[in-house]
Formats: structure tokens, sequence, C-alpha cells
């Protein structure tokens, strides 16, 4: 039922990202990379899906223990170097263009989603100490940290500070020799603990004495879950212990931690970075976790759309033509897989995109940074809505038999329902859109994206879509915080919108004149008509509430929601 | 956590349904309906709601056993007498208008949805028998299913039978004495075996010999679970036997039987109505259980906006104005509060009104039996789908806390998504829309309906909506099929957007000029501005989905969907 989707994967890699401008020796590797990574999944980690699902990670006095097979399907992602791949050269990784390595990543979670958490945020932990950790952190940890062989975590939530971060209270104390006594509670930390490592890397938001309060006060510290003996082993247990896993309604395979760190004073962290910088160095974790939690929605709308179409090309139901036909060949079928297969592409377009420009920025591209930035809460958002919209389509599209867990279809959906929710809800993401992303350069960067995209539009109706988003953007730079607010997702789904009508205009164009499977290449061309025509104009419809001022949702207050 | 939501009930039914013109008595007696309803539903059924959920019906070899509870509070429905509200008056009910009872019925759902399915499923074999049985039948099995003493299903799908009923094979072969031995499989059977009543009224479709293949060989039978003894009790067991209850995704109160009619040849039934003309009481059942289902969307919108709302007004997180504020008082937050009341209100403004025209029909009005058989695919499909975006919305109000199943958001998000499913997917819908109903009076019912809309429409974008309904209806009018079925899902919520608009804008004065409870007006008038603000616009976006043919759908073949 998983089968890698290396065509599109190697095709969106050529002509959107085009990673050959980015390294040579990455596009010549490609085909190898995203074949081996393809035969590793369905071979390691598909097989377990379902398991980690309906048996999920236990809690237990002596820690968390994953369901069986999990342990040892990590070791063999750790020893088939397929953690390497975007990691530092310096530092044990193979340093390939990070737009190479999410492509296996995608692979990875489209296999098993829940299991890919594991890496998502190891390679957050890896981005933190690479830009904010000292040389000696950086020796000790990042060789390991960067295999997978340990993990990491970022521990930001609190249960009274979630979207609000700047109002945590774990406290760090120093203790004089330039470490810090760590105290206090994290919630929804995902795999906070788990079986499958020797040791596990814990980031942690927390305050110092003295800290002003907010954002600006917070620091953040590396707790290792076991502290490094002389020889930089696991040695010593450092404290935190895991008090309970939450029931959640999917993503079951995650074991989402409520972490206790120094019950009994004896939790040990070191600053990441300069004290008070922490929000800083959790930005640089964070953005790249955003980036990819975009890519889980195209991990679970492609893996949502391949379980649809082999339902449906398989389940005979009713007529056409006198003959009993499968019902892939029903027009309101086909209009749901057709809508599957052109959103999972769009969302692919667009993540792989904002990660090219990531690749791009590294290389020492000013312009490429600032786009990256601008695109991060739209693949974001974006990316996670369209993977919950397709996963749902994926239910309808089996009827009956979606409701029934057995048949996986339920599995997706509930999975999918996190994405629009972590590493920053979608509300956030909008919000940072229209505040300071709209702001860069005074709306410099997004005219300029704008700009470029009505340069290349073809179809009418993409050109009004970018138009609008002109119009609305030069709108919302001139107006106050809370109208901005108000209009900032619908705003956020239209400009996601015309950027991915952009992406699928040039694949088709792309498709048209390319050479290869003939089948791929119609399919590819269909989709991108399909988007264009049928899925822009609806982000146009999204144009009043864009416009629109905050005055109509508070028309009535806060007791009168409960009217 | 669950409140009745008496207040907008019975300004829908006043304003909406005008139900004092169908019944100045049940007028009269709406608030103590209404309010009696409420209080029975809090003290009884809401607070089962979680059990069902988590720990649901079990099979057993002896039958389906319901959770701890159920039968208590079943029998208290039964002994309140709520389910005989809209029953026959000649057969023990108290023959009010169905509109009235839904509200009934409304507020059961919403405080536990999958139980509610029982009286919903009770209703269709009541209509079944009421339009199709014979008096005899009436007088042994109407007084008991009108209080739900005994309770009804409905038998239609078979493993290879879903949306093509035509396809099932279960067969009734003639025992001599009029009566039938039924042999057969019957799968997703809503509340096919459970220990609350004292019988299980099973309606079943079936083939007699030598009927013809499809929708035109099937009877309907009536098949109980304990035949009647000579004075009408339930006697000896009739050899209907669940095989199994489904794992599904939500809907957990409600158990899913796979029911094996005749499995030692002794399963008897009787014929309601004539042989062969299963077909039509089928869709007596299922054109009430579709309105009813559409209903359901009400419900799990009411629920989920309920708790949103008093999780957003509880929350602390972030400031405004340098105060910490509840996240009711963030934009976007709001955005989402506005449009799940605007769409709740807006759903039961469709179902209830479609319930009102068929009171109206029922009591000799033509224009209005036309009318509720043209709204019926619209409430069902798109009174769901509103259930599922609001579900859906309920859980990213509550952030991280709504994917942990313990707050109660996640379950109806589950629970709602069997809704666009079953009875019919919305597909199934959409091509009934685009179908048969398209074509009444040669799309006069249409047109009459979007003349009605358009005569009382003030907002220009409502009116846009409408001529564009109207110009999709033409071209409609003279497509051929397969570009009907391509365009119907787009059409079929253009036209229900379109006709909740009318319906808001209509609640909306309604509100404007009414005397009563102020912070509920105000709402009413504000989730009125919204809808056809921000709503209205969207339906728009789908007009180029709506005139579009089905040849883009089949630019790739089945194959080319795996490509």
């Amino acid at each position: 039922m998983f089968t890698p989707a290396t065509a599109d994967q190697r095709f969106v890699l050529e002509t959107i990202v085009r990673l050959g401008e980015i390294s040579e020796e990455a596009a010549e590797m490609t085909d190898a990379v995203l074949e081996g990574a393809g035969q590793f999944a369905a071979g390691e980690w598909a097989p377990l899906e379902r398991l980690g699902d309906t048996d999920g990670p236990k809690w237990t006095p002596e820690g968390v223990k994953m369901p069986a097979g999990f342990a040892a399907a990590y070791q063999a992602y750790v020893e088939g170097g397929w953690g390497t791949i975007g990691s530092p050269a310096e530092h044990g990784g193979q340093g390939l263009p990070v737009s190479l390595s999410i492509a296996v990543l995608e692979t990875l979670g489209t296999a098993n989603m829940g299991f890919a958490l594991a890496p998502i945020l190891t390679v957050g932990a890896v981005e933190a100490l690479m830009h904010h950790g000292t040389p000696e952190q950086q020796a000790l940890y990042l060789p390991h940290l960067s295999t997978g062989a340990w993990t990491g975590t970022m521990n930001l939530t609190e249960p009274q500070a979630g979207s609000d971060v700047g109002a945590l209270k774990t406290r760090a104390e120093p203790v004089g020799d330039g470490t810090f006594r760590i105290k206090g509670t994290k919630i929804f930390i995902s795999f906070g603990d788990h079986d499958m490592a020797e040791n596990i890397v814990h980031l942690v938001l927390a305050r110092t004495p003295g800290a002003p309060a907010g954002t600006k006060g917070i620091s953040l510290f590396l707790v290792p879950k076991y502290r490094l003996n002389a020889d930089g082993t696991p040695g010593e247990f450092n404290d935190v212990r895991t008090v309970s896993i939450e029931h959640k309604m999917g993503l079951h395979a995650s074991p989402t931690c409520v972490l206790s760190f120094g019950d009994n004073d004896d939790c040990i962290g070191e600053l990441v970075g300069p004290e008070l910088g922490g929000i800083r160095a959790m930005f640089t974790m964070m953005n790249n976790a955003r980036l990819n939690v975009g890519l889980q929605g195209v991990q679970v709308a492609e893996r949502a759309t391949q379980r649809a179409v082999a339902y449906a090309r398989e389940r005979v139901q009713g007529y056409r033509g006198g003959e009993q036909v499968a019902i892939v060949e029903h027009p309101d079928v086909r209009r749901m897989l057709l809508r599957m297969k052109a959103q999972t592409q769009a969302a692919r377009a667009l993540v792989y995109y904002a990660f090219g420009q990531l690749d791009r920025a590294r290389a020492g591209d000013a312009e490429a940074e600032k786009r990256v930035e601008l695109l991060t809460p739209l693949a974001k958002a974006h990316g996670t809505d369209l993977g919950n919209e397709v996963a749902s389509l994926g239910v309808q599209v089996h009827g009956g038999m979606g409701y029934i867990e057995e048949t996986g279809a339920a599995q997706h959906f509930r999975d999918a329902r996190i994405t629009p929710i972590y590493e920053g809800t979608n509300g956030i993401q909008a919000a940072d859109l229209v505040g300071r992303k709209l702001s860069m350069d005074n709306g410099g960067t997004l005219l300029g994206l704008i700009g470029q995209m009505r340069g290349d539009a073809e179809d009418t109706g993409l050109v009004n879509l970018i138009d609008a988003c002109e119009q609305v953007a030069r709108n919302l730079l001139s107006s106050e915080a809370n109208d901005r607010l108000a209009a900032s997702y619908p705003f956020l789904t239209m400009l996601s919108t015309a950027v991915c009508g952009w992406l699928m205009e040039a694949s088709g164009r792309a498709a048209a004149r390319s050479e290869g499977d003939p089948a791929f290449l119609r399919m590819k061309q269909a989709a991108a008509r399909f988007y264009v025509a049928q899925i822009v104009p609806e982000a146009l419809g999204l144009m009043p509430a864009a416009m629109a001022k905050a005055e109509m949702l508070y028309a009535i207050d806060a007791e009168g929601f409960a009217a």
C-alpha cells in the first residue's frame, strides 16, 4: 500500500527546486538517494505503521517503551546513514543540500508519519547546536545527533505557556561552574522519551534568575537525558523524568511526553548561545521545524492519496454504459482523486520550493533568505491544511470503509489533524505572515514574489488571484494590527494558493516539454490544469474576508459568543 | 459543557419554519417542549457521552451489550414520551409537526450524538410502516415503535452493495403462508443489536425468487428480532444474529453491526408494501433519514461550538493592549468562533427549513413537497459538511489540547466524519441534486426557489451567488450526464450556500426587529452579517468548477492516477 513518491520528488527537485543549481553532486545522487530511501522506508518503516497506531508507546516507571520492532527499525535507519544526508560534513554528516535530505524525510514520513517525527526533532537539535552551540558542545553532541544515534527534542510548552512561549516558568539556576540546575515541567514533548537510542538531547527553554518577563527573559539549555562521561559516552542519569504520555487522537507512534526536569534538584543543563538569547536560538530550531511540519502535510497527503487511488481502482460499484465499473470511473470520485493528486503535488511543490530557497540562503543568497522566511508560514500552514483536506477526501473516497479503522484511511485523517496545531498553530503562522513577514523591506519581499509570479503566470484566473493578493497586501501594509490579524488567515490561504498555482503551472509546462514516463507526465499536466482551473478560483472567493476589517469580529463581546 | 440550543431553536422555528402557520397548537407548546427536552438531555444523555466513546458497546455471544447506564437512560427517554412527539397520534404518538420533533432530536443528539442514532432509525421504521405497512402491521408494531419501546433498523448495505443498493443478494423465499424465509448478511447496521429494548424491528431489503436484477427486483421485509406472540408481545427468537461490530473511528456509542439473517433457515419476514416495491419503501425511510443526518451535522456543530467558546473564554494566553487576555479576544480566534457560530446557525436554518416544508407537504402543499425533495440532498450533504468543518475548527480553537482525547473536541471531530458518508454519501446527494432533483418540472422547482431567493436577497454578494446558481443550473439542464455529475458537488455547495445565505439574511432581519434577549439578538445579527459578508463569497469561487466539463477529470485513465 506504500509506494515512495520517487517520480514526483525527482520531478520537483529538478524543475521546481532546480537542485543542480544548488549542487551538481547532489543532483547526480538524486536517483540513488530517492530509490534507496524508498526501499528502506518500504521495507523497514511502513510495515510498522499500523502497529504504531493500534499499540503505541507505553509509559512505564523505567521510561517509555516503543512498540515491538521500532527500536530495530530505528537502528536500521541510523546504520543505513539515512539521518546523515543533510547533516554537516564536519560533524559526521554527508552535508548534502537540505532539499535532498527532506525528500528522504518525506519518504520516511509517508511510510510512517508518527515515527518520522523522531528524525524531524533531531534535525532541529542539530540546527540549534550548529548555529548556537560552542565548539565543545558541537564536538560532543553533533556526531551522535547527526547520525540519529542520539535523538533530540524541543522543550518549549508548559501548561500556561503554549502559543505564548514567553509565559514559561521553568527555571535555570547557575551552579557556579558554568552549568545550570534546571527545574520545571514541560508538556507536549514529542519523543520526550523512548527506548530507541542511547541518549536523548533535550533543548529546553528556561529562565535564569532575574531574567526579564516575556520572551526576552528566555535562555536555551542543552539537557541530556544522561550526562556525558569524560570520554563523551552517556553516563549518569540527569534527573529528567517522563511523568506521563498523552492520549492523543492520532500520531500514536510518537510518544507525547510530560517531562519533569529536576524533581530531585539534580538536573544539569548548559547554555546554548548567550544567556537571554533563547528566543533567537529557538527560532533557529523552529523555522526548520515549521518547514518540516509543512512537509508532514505532504507526507500524509501522499499516503492518503495512494490508499484512496488503490481502493477506487479496486472497488467495483455502480455502472457506466451498462457495465459494472470500479468507482474510479465515476465523475465525482475522479473529482476527489484528481483534487487529492493536485493538492498533494501543490503542497510538495510549495514545501520543496521553500527548502530550495533555504539551500540558496545557506550558500549566501540574501534574497533567497528573505524568501524562505516569507514562505515558511505558508509552507507550514497551507501544507498542513492541504494534508488535512486530502486525508479527509481519502476517507470519503472509501465510503463506509473509510470509517472502519482497519482500512487505514481513518488513521491518516487522525494523524494529520495535529499538524495545523503544533510548531505554532496555523493562526500563529498567519499572524507571522501579516506581521513580521509582510513588513520585511516594507512589503518589498512579498511584492517581489508577487511580481515574479505575475511575470510567469499564463492563466487569467491565476493572474487575477495574484493581482488580488497584491491588492490585499497593499491594503494590509497600511492597516492597523487588528485589521491585519482579522484578515490574516484568508490572506494566507489566498497567497499560498497563488504560490502553488504559480508552481503548478510551471510544473505543467515542464511536464509538457519533458521526456520520460508518458503516464507520469500526462498525470502532472492533468493535475496542473485542474489546480489552475478549479482550485485557484476558490481562493479568489476569500478576497472579501481578506479585505474586511476586524470590526465585524468584535460586533459581539466574549460573552455574546455563548448567547 | 452541554447547553441545549433552545434560544436558536425557538428563533428558527418561529422565523424560518414559521411553525405557527403549520400548527398553532405546536407553536404554543414550543417553549415547554424545547425546555423539557433540554433538561432531559442534559440530565440523562449528556453525562453518558464520553463513556459511549471510551467504552462503547461490546459484542458478546448473547448479543451486543451497551455501556453502563445506556439502557436506563434509554428507558427514561421512552418513559418521558420523548419518542412520541412526532409519531402518529393514531398509533400512540403525539402527532406534533416533524419540525418540532426534530428540535427534540437535535437536542438529544447534541447531548450524545451516537446514542441519538437509535431514535433516528426508529423514526425511519415508523415512516416506512406508516406509509407502506398493512393495517395489521401498523397495529402490531407502530405503538411500540412510536414510543421507542422497540427500536428500528434499516438493512440495506451488503459487502458488494453499498452506494449501489441494487447489487444486494439477500434472499427472501416464500414460505407459503404469506411470510418469507430471509437469508443473507447485512453490514453497517446501526443499532443492529443492543440491550436497551424488548424488541428490534429490522427493515430488510431482499430479493424474492425470480426478481429482476438491480433495484427493480428489491422488496422490503419486516423482520423482528423476536417474532410476535398471538398477543403481540415479543416471543420466539427469529434467527437474526449479530456476527460482529465494527471498529470505527468515532460514533462509538452506536454499535455498527454485521447481521446474519437465517443462519439456521429460521428467519421469517413479512413484506412491507408490494413485492418488488422495496426501493420505493426504502426511499420513504431514507429521505427522512437523510434529513435527520443533516440534522446530525447541526448537532455536532452546535456541541463543538459550545465547547470551543467555553475553552476560548477560559484559556488565558497572550496579550492585548498590554493585558493578558483569554484567547477569545484574539482576532483569528474570533474569526474561527464566529465562523463556527454562523455555520452552525446556517446548517440549522437549512435543515429546519427543509423539515418545515415536509410538514407543509404532509398537510397537502404540493409545492412544499417538491421543495423538500429538492432540499433533501442539500440538507444532508451541506449540513454534514458544515458539521465537519465546525468540528475541525473546534479542535483548532483548542490548540494542542484539542488533540488530547480527554478534552472532548477530538471526539466531535471523529464522530462527525461518518455523516458525509452514511445514508447516501454526499457525492450521491450531489448526483441526486443534478439528476432527479434538477429535472423536477424541467428545472422549474429549482428555478422557483432561485426566483424566490433573488426576490428576498438584499446583499449584492448574495444576489451574485444566486445569479451564479441560476446560470449553473441552466447550463446543467442542457448538459449531458457526465458533465452534470462532474459539476455536481461544486454546484451543491454553491446552491446550499445560497439557500443558507438567504435564510441567514432573513434571520438577521428578523433579529433586528425582534424583541427578546438583546445579547442573543445581537449575536444572531453578527452571525448573519458574517455569513453573508465572508462565507457567501467563498461559494462564488466554486463557479468555474461548477461550469467545467467532465473532460478535465478524464484526461488521464484509471491507471494514470497511480502514476
